[in-house]
């Protein structure tokens, strides 16, 4: 079975948001063996709604809308497709009952405009909606399926993992499971040169690179007919990539470099403290998206000011004048600060010139110096990175998580 | 001219990542007139990446496509578009150039499946790439306009700016003017209500709301003929809707709360410094985007440990004890803590729980105390979120930077 996503929203449009549903759908849609062609978006307008769906039910088994169903005048997602379809739309009491029941719970009062979300396709399976005023629901038609959710993230997500993907997986007759290979400190020109003739001679599974901001990975994706997926034909692949890619290799099971950092340091209970300057906080609010981490993450310290820098980590007054706050010195000494201060297993420090100011010919904006204390000393490392801003403080973290975790991986005996 | 965005590429379908750059080339593209009526996406694959562009060409007079023009062998938008214009890929010397350029600026050697990259279909005009490899190009057919940019969002966005942008401007004959005003402290719903009459009777400009996590912007776009942009229809009818809504509006130049914090913070020079738990770093993250505050950003600790909370912030034993860190009494102590250790004009605090585990029937996840302290004392505010871990800790972002605005616009005769 294939599928595509058809999202409504003239706000996608006007480049407001992005479309991360359409991602989030995807992956699951995937690994439920659902091929998934095609990502649409239209706007709140009836007649391109009606030709995108049009377009899309042509090329596609099920077509999985998102959005327009909210409680405004400009929401017509429902009202279209119900005329498609050829439906009407009917007041379903339950959903009705559910929609004062949310008001009731977040304690305000419910819009008399709400009404309208409870009024539903005839003859359809009403996705029920816990977590906002908008069910959604599933309409069968002509051997064709089209399902629509809100367009909130936070109720679309429980909606489809309830609903849409147990509706789904009773009707596959394949099972497409992809692995992710997850890479850090290699270019993908570099990485595909290695494994050039793996990915020339592959039919079942497939080997695919693609490079992300920083760091590469790869989707090695198997077919199989249901009740075959015990045949693994994904583990030897891997095994062979992974001893060509060695150490560069940082997880097998899609999961970002802070989630492992942050799992290695849980099982390893190695307690560890930041010092950060550049990053200005963004390495722990990363870290702690961690459900648990606070098990280990003692604290850190955002030390922007150079008051900070001596006051909370010891940075000594003569390094900072002689060396700078960006500099090898400044790093070593915060790392070592901040382990001391929160008397962690280890102390990590970032301090360097994100821009876009800031920068000399001697210390041009993307130069940043990261370190790590632990009980034997400090070790550090000069970054010298590109791009701006944003992307500067989010390679910084990610060359922040690799230093981490190859000092738990090479010091896993001791810990144990 | 109305134009759509095509992009190419698996791991979009695959939902590995999301297609921000649709969302920041549909925001240019409206900034400067031209419609965006269609977002599509297809994956790395000949046949139906055709199928899709004969849609696009169709309806659209322009089509902007981002993505495949990579160095691997997976890459195939160029070979796929020129051989629909009926065009040859030629080797363009220039573009050779640049990329071993790029490559000994980055110094790293360049791999040969780069040369790739420097074919591309003859008579375009070619968009250079300075933070990339991938050239992009403008091809003219039969009124029709494509465009070719890299995926990489550091990448697509310079090339889009400086060259992509210019070669529409000179061609638009409209001139659409969108503003947004941001709203946080009230419902999609309730807003709605308050200014139905003048969404219902609108015509040019229209006026569209849509909700955000935890917050409401409204657009109002206006359509201009060239050299009648100083009609200005748009005045009048924000003038409208802020008396209206009042001081829950924060922006009228669409920028996220925190840019309007930090502005402002900067603007009165009000010194500022963080205590926070359950947000990690996230609320320093967020602020620290925005360049230029270092020169009001003192300091944060992320104080996750009670050590940390008693240490860095002064908060006693007794009313960890007592009260327990998530609590008014312990927000309180942390505000005033960290604004005495940094000797900031203001500190502000934040511990709840973020979820997923933590939470009791006394105090549930959700639960998140807020509190900010100047010379004068210490004002705090109880916050019960909904959602999962991430929604609670950026929600109470918003609720953060909202108390900060607040205080320092309440306090803005005093601070002059």
């Amino acid at each position: 079975m294939n599928a595509e996503i058809l999202a409504v929203g003239t706000e996608l449009l006007m480049g407001q948001i992005a479309n991360t549903n359409a991602q989030y759908i995807s992956k699951r849609m995937n690994d439920i063996g659902i091929n998934i062609y095609f990502h649409s978006v239209v706007g709140d307008n009836p007649a391109r709604l009606k030709d995108s769906l049009d377009i899309a039910l042509k090329r596609s088994d099920a077509v999985i809308m998102t959005g327009g169903l909210g409680p405004t005048q400009d929401d017509l997602t429902k009202e279209t497709v119900a005329q498609i379809m050829g439906r009407k739309l009917v007041l379903h009491e339950e959903s009705l009952e559910k929609i004062k029941g949310f008001f009731q719970r977040i304690n305000r009062p419910m819009a008399q405009n709400n009404v309208k979300q409870a009024y539903l396709p005839e003859d359809s399976i009403i996705i029920p909606n816990n977590n906002g005023t908008a069910p959604g629901c599933i309409i069968e038609n002509g051997g064709k399926v089209i399902i629509m959710l809100p367009g909130p993230p936070s109720e679309m997500r429980p909606m489809l993992e309830d609903t849409v993907i147990p509706y789904f997986e009773s009707k596959s007759p394949y099972k497409l499971v992809s692995k992710y290979i997850r890479i850090f400190g290699i270019g993908e020109s570099s990485m595909e040169e290695k494994i050039i003739d793996l990915i020339e001679k592959q039919t079942n599974p497939t080997i695919a690179p693609y490079a992300k901001e920083g760091e590469v990975t790869l989707r090695v994706t198997a077919r199989y007919e249901k009740d075959k997926e015990n045949d693994d034909l994904i583990t030897p692949v891997i095994e062979e990539i992974k001893s060509r890619l060695g150490d560069t290799v940082y997880s097998l099971e899609n999961k970002n470099l802070e989630e492992v950092v942050g799992e290695l340091l849980i099982n390893k209970n190695v307690s560890i403290s930041f010092a950060e300057s550049c990053t200005g906080g963004l390495v722990s609010s990363k870290l702690t998206n961690i459900a648990g981490i606070s098990q280990v993450f003692n604290r850190s310290v955002v030390s922007y000011s150079n008051q900070a820098k001596m006051e909370n980590l010891g940075v000594k007054k003569e390094t900072l004048e002689k060396f700078g706050a960006v500099s090898k010195e400044t790093a070593v000494e915060m790392a070592a600060g901040i382990r001391n201060a929160a008397d962690t297993d280890i102390g990590v420090s970032i301090t360097g010139i994100a821009g876009p100011g800031g920068g000399t010919d001697e210390k041009p904006v993307g130069l940043v110096y990261i370190a790590l204390a632990d009980k034997s000393g400090v070790r550090h490392k000069e970054l010298r990175l590109w791009g701006n801003r944003e992307r500067i403080r989010n390679v910084t973290c990610l060359h922040v998580f690799d230093m981490i975790r190859r000092w738990v991986l090479g010091n896993g005996e001791e810990l144990n």
